[in-house]
C-alpha cells in the first residue's frame, strides 16, 4: 500500500490540470512540451495500473552478459523432488494461460535463479500430476535433471560436451532451492533416480486428504457411504469428465477411504478424510466429498453412492456442486525403489515457515470463535445451540429454499454424447 | 483483475504516443485539445491506480434525480450502534487519506444506501475510538442520528421542516444495515440515547483482547509482569507518543490485565490476554504485549516493566517493535444507562457469517498442523520436539543474532524533546 502511495506522489507531484483558458495563453512550443510531458506521465500510470497485481515491481531480469553460468563444467543428475505447497493463493500447479501465479512458475524461477537447470526445455522435466487452483500438496513429485557436482552415482550422467566435477557429496538441492522459494512452497526431499523413471507414470499410489469441521454431520452415514466407493468402479458420476483431453475411461480403483473424526460433540472439531487410489479422475475427490457431505447432512441416503456408481442405470451425471478446493491436499505419492533424502536443517526451517503461517490462521480462527461464543451468550434465551456449527457452510453454491434430491436433478451429457460432440468438432475442423 | 483490464482498454483504445515531429504539425487548437484529452485520461488513470484496492468496480453512485428519498417525512433518532468487525483486511477504522478501504467507509456506504441517513454531514456522527489498520472490534460504538419511523420515544426528535411517521415499533436498524454490509462488518445492537451522549467521551471503560499461542512462553512470568502494569501510571514507554495530535498526558489507569492460558503442555494452545482501562494511548496494548512477550521468552525479567514505568529514571523510550495488530480486538466498551437492543434473527445470520469465516481459517490451520506433524515425524531421529511452536514467530521484525536487552537499546526522543520539536515547527510556520 505504501508503495502505491509513494508512486502516486512521485508521479504526480501535486500537478493540477490546466483549463482551456490557461492553455490558450501558452505558445505552440510550450503546448508541445506539455503534451510530451503528459504522454510520459500517462505511460507511467498505465504501467502502474497494469502491473499493480504483480508481486515484483520489476519485470523478470534476463541473465546479464558476462554473468553467464558455465553449465558445461558440470554433470547432470536425474532426480525426483518432493515438493510441498499451500495452493490457497495460487492459480494452480499450472494454468492453461501460463500465468505467473502458479506453483510451477515459482519452481522454475527458483531452479533457474539457482542455476540448477539451464532452462526448462533442457531440464527433462515431468510433473507427477497437476493440482487445480487452490489445491495444496504435501507430496507433489517432479522429475527433473539438475546440475550435479559429483561425477558418478545413481542418476548422474555427463552430457556431450560437458565435463564433471568430482565432489564427494552431492549439492544440497533442498537447501539451495528453499532459500529462494516463497515460504508456502518448500522442497521436502530429493531422490536420485534412474533415467527413464517418470514421476507421473511410475507413481503406484496417490493419497489425498480433505479437512472439514464435524458441524452437524452424521459421520457414521458418511462412513457407510464411503465403503461403497472402495474398489474398482466407473466413477464418471463422481468427476468432471475430460473427454476433450482424451479421457474416455472412467474406471478407477479406490484402495482406501476413511474418515477420522474426533470423539465428542464439539461441532467445531476437525475431521480428516483420507482417500487413496492408483490414479484419480479430474475433480474426483471434490465430487466424492460433495456427495458424502449431502449424505452427512441426511439430505441423501448412503445408497445414493450405489446409484451413482451404477452407470448402466445412470449414465448421465446429475448436476451438483463439488466441494471447496481449499481443504484438499495431495498428501502422499508412492513409488517403488526410491530412496528419499532429507536435509535436517531445511526441515527445521520449513517447519518454522509453516508455524508462522499456522499462527496467522489459528489466531484468526480463535478470535472468530470468541466472537461467536459471545454472540451466542447474548442471544435470547442464552441459546448456546445458536453457536453450533451448521454444515451448510461446507456446501458450495447458494442454498435453495427446497432441497432437490440428486436423483431428481438435471442431468449432464453422457460420456457417449460428449464423445460424439468432440468427434463432430474434430470432423468440422478438418 | 478483469475489471482493471477492461478499463485499460476502454481508456486507451490502443492510443499511441505522438512524437515531437508529429506534434509540430498540429496547430495550437489541436494541441490544446490534445492536452485537455491527456489531462482527462491522466485523471482516470490516477483514479484507477489510487483505487485499485477497492472491492467495488464502480465509484459510488450519486442519488439519481427523481429517486430522491424524502427524509422530511420522518423524524430522526439519536442512537448508539454496536459494531463488530474483522479488521484484518482493512486499512483501519479510518485513515488519514480518507481511503475507501476502511470500516468507516463501508459503514457510511451502508447508512446512505439504506437511507438511514441523508448524508454524513447531517448525521451528527461520532465514533468511539479509532482502531488502526488490521485491528478488529467486537464492541466499537458509534453515535449517530438515524431516520426514525416513530414519533416520540427516547432519542427521537423532529427536525425543523420535518413531519414524523407514527409506527408502533422502530425500524429494524440492525437487520436493515446488516443486509447491505459486508460479512466481516456487522451491527450487533443499537440503543436509543439522549441527545448529547457521546460514544467517545461517555465511555467508562474499554476492554481489549489479544490472542496468541502459548508456544514456549513462560506465562507465569508474563502474569507477574502484568501485575506491575495495573493501576495509574505514566505509560509513555508503552505507546507511540502522539504529541503532534496534542497528546501530552501519558497517565492512564489499567483496571484489569489477565492472561487466560489453557492447562497442558501443547505449545499450539491459544492464550487470551485481556486488558481493561478507562482510555488507552496510541498502540498501548501492542507495546504492552511486545514487552510481555520478551518477558515470556525469558529474554527480559518481569522487573523490566517497573523500569519502563519509572519515567523519571527512564524518560526516553527504548526502541522495540510493537506486537502484531492482527490478534488485537476491541472487545468491550461500557456505558452507563444504555439499554442495548438486539435482533435475534440478525444475531443468527451474523453468527452464520462468522462461522463461514471461521471455517476458512480453521481448515487452513488444521492442514498446516498436519503437515508440520508429518514433517516432524520424518525428521531424524523422529524428533517431535522439532514441532514445538517457537515463540519467535510472535516477535515482529528480523531476529538479530545476539539479543539486545531493552535497557541497552537506542532511545527515542523524550516527551519534552518532542514537545520542543513541535513547538519549533509551529513557530516556524507562523
Amino acid at each position: 500500500m505504501a508503495g502505491i502511495s509513494n508512486n502516486y506522489e512521485d508521479v504526480f507531484k501535486k500537478r493540477r490540470e490546466l483549463k482551456k483558458s490557461e492553455l490558450n495563453l501558452l505558445d505552440k512550443d510550450e503546448l508541445i512540451t506539455k503534451v510530451i510531458q503528459l504522454q510520459a506521465q500517462n505511460e507511467q500510470l498505465q504501467r502502474l495500473v497494469y502491473l499493480n497485481e504483480k508481486t515484483e515491481k520489476n519485470t523478470p531480469k534476463k541473465k546479464k552478459e558476462g554473468r553467464q553460468f558455465n553449465f558445461t563444467k558440470f554433470a547432470k543428475r536425474h532426480v525426483f523432488l518432493q515438493i510441498a505447497y499451500l495452493g490457497w493463493d495460487y492459480l494452480g500447479y499450472v494454468t492453461q494461460d501460463h500465468s505467473e501465479r502458479t506453483i510451477e512458475a515459482e519452481l522454475f524461477k527458483a531452479l533457474t535463479k539457482t542455476c540448477l537447470i539451464e532452462s526448462r526445455e533442457t531440464a527433462n522435466y515431468h510433473r507427477c500430476g497437476r493440482t487445480d487452483k487452490g489445491v495444496s500438496a504435501f507430496f507433489q513429485v517432479i522429475s527433473i535433471d539438475l546440475r550435479s557436482q559429483v561425477s558418478s552415482s545413481l542418476g548422474v550422467y555427463i552430457p556431450e560436451g560437458h565435463t564433471a566435477k568430482d565432489e564427494e557429496e552431492e549439492m544440497d538441492y533442498i537447501g539451495i532451492l528453499n532459500r529462494v522459494l516463497p515460504k508456502e512452497i518448500q522442497v521436502i526431499a530429493w531422490a536420485p533416480v534412474e533415467q527413464g523413471l517418470s514421476s507421473r507414470f511410475d507413481c503406484k499410489k496417490r493419497t489425498y486428504k480433505y479437512f472439514f469441521p464435524k458441524a452437524d454431520l452424521d459421520i457414521q452415514a458418511m462412513r457407510e457411504a464411503s465403503q461403497y466407493l472402495l474398489g474398482t468402479h466407473d466413477f464418471r458420476n463422481f468427476c468432471k469428465m475430460d473427454v476433450g483431453n482424451g479421457v474416455i475411461n472412467y474406471t478407477r480403483n479406490i484402495l482406501q477411504l476413511t474418515i477420522d473424526a474426533p470423539t465428542g460433540d464439539d461441532s467445531y472439531n476437525m475431521c480428516e478424510l483420507t482417500i487413496q487410489g492408483q490414479a484419480f479422475l479430474w475433480h474426483q475427490v471434490r465430487c466424492v466429498v460433495a456427495i458424502l457431505f449431502l449424505i452427512g447432512q441426511r439430505k441423501e441416503n448412503p445408497d445414493l453412492v450405489k446409484e451413482l456408481l451404477d452407470v448402466d442405470k445412470n449414465p448421465r451425471k446429475p448436476q451438483y456442486s463439488m466441494a471447496s478446493e481449499i481443504p484438499l491436499i495431495l498428501f502422499d505419492s508412492s513409488y517403488e525403489g526410491i530412496e528419499w533424502k532429507h536435509n535436517q536443517q531445511s526441515l527445521k526451517t520449513t517447519i518454522k515457515h509453516f508455524q508462522e503461517l499456522w499462527c496467522n490462521y489459528a489466531v484468526r480462527a480463535t478470535m472468530l470463535n470468541k466472537i461467536m461464543a459471545t454472540l451466542s451468550s447474548i442471544s435470547v434465551p442464552g441459546n448456546l445451540e445458536m453457536n453450533k456449527l451448521n454444515s451448510q457452510i461446507l456446501i458450495e453454491g447458494v442454498e435453495s429454499k427446497v432441497y432437490k434430491p440428486i436423483m431428481k436433478r438435471q442431468l449432464c451429457d453422457s460420456l457417449e454424447q460428449k464423445m460424439e460432440h468432440f468427434a463432430k468438432r474434430f470432423k468440422h475442423k478438418n
